[in-house]
């Protein structure tokens, strides 16, 4: 599209450093969109339901995150893309001044499983809660990303089940295909929003590599990685990350939906992913867990009981400067919600500063001694090394 | 006890200002404890197992909150008292650095029932939730309470319930004087932290009488009215208050246990209370309601859908500043724990800057003209006026 000389473009990508790795480029970038600057590798918090599990949004922006997510088709149910129009779009609705991220909700539709219809048209479903009948196809999707109006809004995709038969996977691709066509064709905000095309093909490397490429072929301010982290072990992920990326244009990000673990994060930046969203750090709070260099830690464990120290030590997140693990033990056990907000607060600030940390050493260029290094802890403790803590006599 | 001339007393209560009220006597006052000042009345919030449901204590400290309430038995339950001490106590434990005041847990031991049998001795009782048997007495509730290290500390009462026989009031409240006699023994660390007496006899007159001025024989640093909030008419607590108040010594703070609403709170300080404490702000945000001016709201109420105003008009808390009710209505209906978050922070709030407003009020002698207006607006709900909010068109 045409722009005004005048006009400064609203979206732009610095691509500032690229270091070789074990895997292929890791890479540190700037990029700005209208609501600020991203820097890359980051790692973005999730809030579904335009919130972030357990937290209020001062503590997410404490963890340091700086672009959040949230799923089109879940504010589409509830409470509505148009009501969060008229209170000002999504920014306004749930007052995070800083860049958003929406997922089209493709994934989410197409897990609704006997509930969904597929067509060339878009996909017919029924809401899992109220039952009623709605359809969504790439211009509805567009109509509600751009009543939202996050920064970077994602293609209406299919996200084939794992595993997945090799002629529908490419069946599958290629409508997903079509629909990107006419996403941007339904883009009513292209100067405001920038709309991030999704490859798609399963595990098998020719689809992957063609959709890719297909991709490639539109001129967007940045491309995701989809269909992974649905089931497929961790190895399959980064197999097809290694293959997706040299087909990416390189002076764009590069987006790895829904991942990941630690473990994961490292290895997508190693391989030249500069974007990560998981549900994992709020998930697995909830559920009474916590990211440590050694590994994931279950805090209702005994050994916690008379542990003084904090989740990690020299952490510095607000868990961590102010609560210890037998404080949070007891408040999990207890089922006081505080105690998963405390854990969710230390998560989501794991990951925010693991891609932040991993940054620096990309651009200091001693990412992949940092690398050995981080997943040299992890493997410890599947060897089974404990967690050494403060513990009283 | 005698005192070293060269140690400054570790509490002290100025009675800065009276005014005579419809009611009776309403007071500011300045309550100096180990860990700081309390400026009266007062409201604070209740943390029973170590912290305020769904807040961190950063959130709690936001509110204004000065002395934070918990729970003796809860905690010599889990995580245990002795726990609590190796942490360093309560204080240290839950990082809570200004005052802090317990109940002994008299009241929730009673609330057992079956699970419990009185002796003059004590209560033996099963926890509810293991079903090993415990048993505290005033010696036990003391060792409890002293180990946790409040600044503020509570005698171990029975709490009778109501209704109930005079016979019974009589007999339970002459043995909770025994037992105050017992816990004042008992008690191992006086100059640290201040045990308050509680005033017990039901909704009996003379024996209400005959226990406030049994507790006020006894030099204390403060006193309790307990009994009270457990099922009896708000007319009931008040002729209560009104009947006690007059009994107690007129320079020591008073405490009216586990009371309440926004109205009982303006009802109690017109008769001369100073200390106040409920979990109704905490629990009634986990059910979705918020205060206003005007009563109790319901947040799912479908008039808020597309409301963009605050939940108070000009409230200056945290959700106040940052998010409308139309948001706030939308994560309550999806079960978003961040809602309840959101209300709670707000609840707290309203009745800590409830009783700050009072105070100033009381200062300014112009606290009549407050209650009678504060009083009107909650009147008015009652009567259906709708509550004002900024919908669009």
């Amino acid at each position: 599209m045409s722009q005004d000389a005048y006009t400064l473009p609203a979206f732009s990508f610095s691509l500032l450093k690229k270091v070789t790795t074990d895997f292929g480029e890791a890479r540190a970038g700037d990029f700005l969109t209208p609501h600020g600057l991203v820097e890359t590798p980051v790692f973005m918090p999730v809030g579904t339901q335009s919130a972030v599990k357990m937290l209020t949004m001062d503590q997410v922006a404490a963890t340091g995150a700086s672009m959040i997510l949230s799923n089109a088709y879940h504010l589409y149910l509830q409470p509505g893309h148009e009501r969060v129009a008229r209170a000002g779009g999504l920014h306004a609705w749930m007052n995070w001044p800083q860049p958003i991220l929406t997922d089209s909700g493709g994934f989410q539709v197409f897990s609704l499983a006997h509930l969904r219809k597929i067509t060339e048209d878009g996909v017919s479903f029924k809401d899992p809660v109220r039952g009623d009948l709605h359809f969504i196809g790439p211009e509805k999707a567009m109509e509600i990303e751009n009543a939202l109006g996050a920064d970077v809004i994602m293609a209406f995709d299919e996200c084939p089940p794992y595993p997945c038969e090799y002629d529908y996977a490419k069946q599958s691709m290629e409508r997903t295909h079509r629909w990107l066509e006419r996403c941007f064709k339904a883009h009513q905000r292209p100067q405001e929003q920038a709309l991030f095309p999704i490859v798609q093909g399963s595990v098998y490397p020719d689809l992957r590599e063609a959709s890719a490429r297909f991709c490639s072929q539109i001129d967007a301010v940045g491309y995701a990685i989809g269909g992974v982290s649905v089931g497929e072990s961790r190895e399959w992920i980064q197999r097809v990350v290694a293959e997706t990326t040299p087909q990416l244009p390189e002076q764009k990000p590069r987006y790895l939906m829904g991942v990941g673990t630690p473990e994961d994060i490292l290895d997508g930046i190693a391989r030249g992913i500069d974007m990560f969203d998981c549900v994992m750090p709020t998930r697995i709070a909830r559920h009474g867990s916590y990211f440590s260099p050694e590994g994931r830690q279950i805090i209702k464990n005994q050994v916690f009981s008379d542990d003084f120290a904090p989740l990690v030590e020299g952490c510095l997140c607000y868990t961590c400067r102010n609560h210890h693990r037998a404080y949070i033990r007891h408040l999990v056990r207890q089922k006081e919600a505080t105690g998963a907000t405390l854990l969710t607060i230390h998560n989501i600030f794991y990951l925010v500063q693991l891609a932040k940390t991993a940054r620096q050493h990309i651009l200091a260029g001693t990412f992949q001694d940092f690398y050995t290094q981080q997943k040299r802890g992890l493997e410890a403790r599947l060897n089974g090394t404990p967690t050494p803590g403060r513990t009283m006599a």
